[in-house]
């Protein structure tokens, strides 16, 4: 009866469970501004006396960016390695928030009590749902169920570009473990739990465009000066076709059609199409014709503009005529689609599309390739098993339209299997104003983490 | 011999001159930004205070937005009214600018001396040469040469929304006048003066293309929902075809194409076409196809992207697919073009290219037809000689590429024509970082301006 007890527990330190959340979201560990450098480094100390408290071995391990936390405790069963991100997004545009981003608070809604604060799910909230199980289990058993190490970053949001090079300078160390657990995904619906098998890949580019050598006076100039603002609208306009599939050559080389067995199983999910947009505003899915909407989250690549500057942005008016204009443009990336191949043809067509007297610089910000799970280890199963339990339907495998780049460096680089859970909701405003994480996900996220746990170590 | 006297007494004052205009410059009167309104009212006031004391009965007239001044001084001749602005374009990129842009200085370059400050030329050097040439004047002959009326505005860089309300409340008093002096054009080039007699309206227009009704997480959303950026993108690609022609129904109505009498003057004056481009960095002239530059920047109209913004545009990356998309763009115009006209056929083509579930917003920036001058008026003759008398080579009626509007109004509400005596160069940065003024062009500007009132007075 361990599990009822750890439960019951988990249900009794509830509030203790969101002072130590709030404390953790207070913290504006911004990882891609260099101004918050500073609390980034706050959010991985606490990170660090927070395991240390639950007797792991903590280390705070620097990088050339924001620090890794690592640790193990435990003994016994199979070795999880569990991975969490200390950083999140930027909040702009502030003043669409309700609520300043980082004084988290407990909030009425509709469907329920969220809790309101950048990084409340994404991915503060996801993650303590993880450590609180192991509060709990230890508070009840004395000990954790078996041996876990865990493993945290602070830039994910941004890249992630210290990863790569901490996890082959330390390979061995890391490669200990017998599958990764990730809790950075979200649930089907509010009824339906999850383990995503499924995540595609991200390559992520920004061009300049540059013109004359300083920005004109467009009476003076306007006419006869190319304008750049033009020339970048022409590239971006020219990225698809009226059919909204991306013309970069080559691009749809490694994306295969989704097999049978998967359509169905989806077809059989249910998705409210209409809900799902009609959340946001809109009516009408905008993909690729001839795909259903899950496809086209989940099984589709993307070509979006992710930011758009150049000229004079503010109040008024200013007839200047830019030197230059720049855009953040990400691609997402399914099956085998290489990201580097596409960089190039990327790159390459856009100097196609260059007319005389412009250049263009182009910055990496990232590139990953999509993951496709393993799903035959029973632990899937068993897991599965469990989140069912927990929850008012049984939990699915589905796919997942954001990208989560570590579950593929996990396999390339220490020959890790990863298993996704997590409880966000569609409507939790990952990367927007007014994220939340319902105060339900949070709840029922850690006693099904208990579960999980029984399950895979009874 | 008054007149030799006077322009001795300009080389004389010079060094007060600078100091008078320096004083000026120093004040940040940017009028497009409301964070400077207390900058334009200084301004303004230290107009009115030069004036008084050059005996002028100058007063501060409360507008909507920023004050006007007017004022009036001296007896018999024709009686002219000079209009100046007082306002000056915002300075960003700020980080672009070699000095501070209102910290004014005399600095060296290879070309001569210049003065250096945001406003040097546009347009308080400029009309600071006329009140330099009056003050020279009032100096020697203890009055000023006739009547003499002046009128200035603070939002000529903004658009100028209170003028037209202003003119038509005080037309009787402001259609006293005989004929309008402006100086806020340029010579043709350093060695050549000139008198610019056409010069192409402004139409100015910003567009919000709206999609999801909040900022969306691109791995969720990317693929299905709609993205405004990319909307955004095509429809600016659509305003022109590939001749660089403008695409909006209607726009070329009004448009005639040179006269060759025109056409003729102007292949004679030389123009360097190769020399105006490369100045900024450019090869090629980027128009439509089969015109010549000095048509394309003074006698055809276009379509130019002035700023875009969409999404994140700070450090890092994003995976945002942002909920709104924005721009400023303007139109030149030039013969009979209807800018209301073409405002409406504008709004109507973006309106047909929105995709379902987009909205746009529209913001209306201003709208002035071009104008043509009559130069029967003996008067433009009689200056035309003076200013050749002045400088190396002869005067010359030019068109210009930038619109006054003011002069349309002046025609239009108060029946008055306008003569335009400006004496910047192509390289003085207006609207750009880095402004500069020649010494020589407002040491021979105020000199000029004291022959042209000895031609027009004697």
């Amino acid at each position: 009866m361990s599990l009822e007890k750890t439960l019951s527990q988990i249900d009794t330190d509830l509030p203790d469970s969101l002072d130590r959340l709030f404390e953790l979201l207070r913290i504006p560990s911004i990882s891609t501004d260099p101004a918050f450098a500073g609390d980034c480094d706050r959010a991985a100390d606490w990170v660090v006396d927070t395991l240390t408290d639950l007797g792991f071995d903590a280390a705070k391990r620097p990088t050339a960016g924001h620090p890794m936390v690592t640790g193990s405790a435990g003994d016994g069963g199979i070795h999880l390695m569990f991975y969490g991100h200390y950083d999140v997004q930027p909040v702009d545009p502030l003043d669409l928030w309700n609520e300043p981003p980082f004084e988290p608070k407990i909030q009425d809604t509709p469907n329920g009590k969220v809790i309101r604060a950048r990084g409340a799910n994404d991915d503060k909230g996801q993650f303590m749902t993880f450590i609180e199980a192991l509060r709990a289990w230890k508070a009840v058993n004395g000990s954790l169920p078996g041996r876990i190490s865990v493993f945290f970053e602070g830039e994910e949001e941004s890249g992630s570009p210290s990863l790569v090079p901490f996890l082959n300078a330390h390979r061995e160390e890391l490669s200990q473990p017998d599958l990764v657990l990730i809790c950075d995904t979200g649930m089907f619906d509010p009824q339906t739990p999850a383990i995503t098998t499924m995540l595609r890949g991200l390559l992520g580019e920004e061009l300049t465009i540059i013109g004359p050598d300083r920005d004109l006076h467009s009476g003076m100039f306007g006419g006869i000066a190319i304008n750049p603002a033009r020339v970048l609208a022409r590239i971006i306009a020219a990225l698809h076709d009226d059919n909204s599939r991306v013309t970069v050559p080559g691009f749809y080389d490694g994306v295969a059609d989704l097999p049978e067995s998967i359509r169905s199983q989806w077809d059989g999910l249910g998705f409210d199409q209409a809900a799902f947009l009609g959340e946001v505003g809109l009516s009408q899915p905008a993909g690729e014709a001839g795909r259903t909407g899950l496809e086209m989250v989940w099984a589709r690549p993307t070509c979006e503009v992710n930011g758009v500057w150049s000229g004079y942005t503010g109040d008024g008016f200013k007839t200047v005529l830019p030197s230059r204009a720049s855009a953040k443009i990400s691609f997402r990336l399914v099956g085998t689609q290489d990201p580097l191949a596409i960089r190039e043809s990327f790159r390459q067509m856009v100097q196609d599309l260059l007319p005389p007297d412009c250049t263009v610089e182009f910055k990496d910000h990232g590139a990953a390739a999509a993951s496709v799970m393993s799903t035959a280890n029973p632990i899937f199963e068993k897991a599965r098993a469990a989140l069912s339990d927990e929850w008012p339907r049984p939990a699915a495998f589905i796919g997942g339209g954001g990208s989560i780049p570590i579950a593929g460096h996990f396999k390339d680089i220490l020959g890790l299997d990863s298993m996704l859970i997590g409880f966000g909701r569609d409507d939790d405003g990952l990367h927007s104003p007014n994220e939340k994480y319902d105060l339900e996900s949070f709840h029922k996220g850690i006693r099904s983490w208990a579960r999980v746990l029984d399950a895979v170590y009874s």
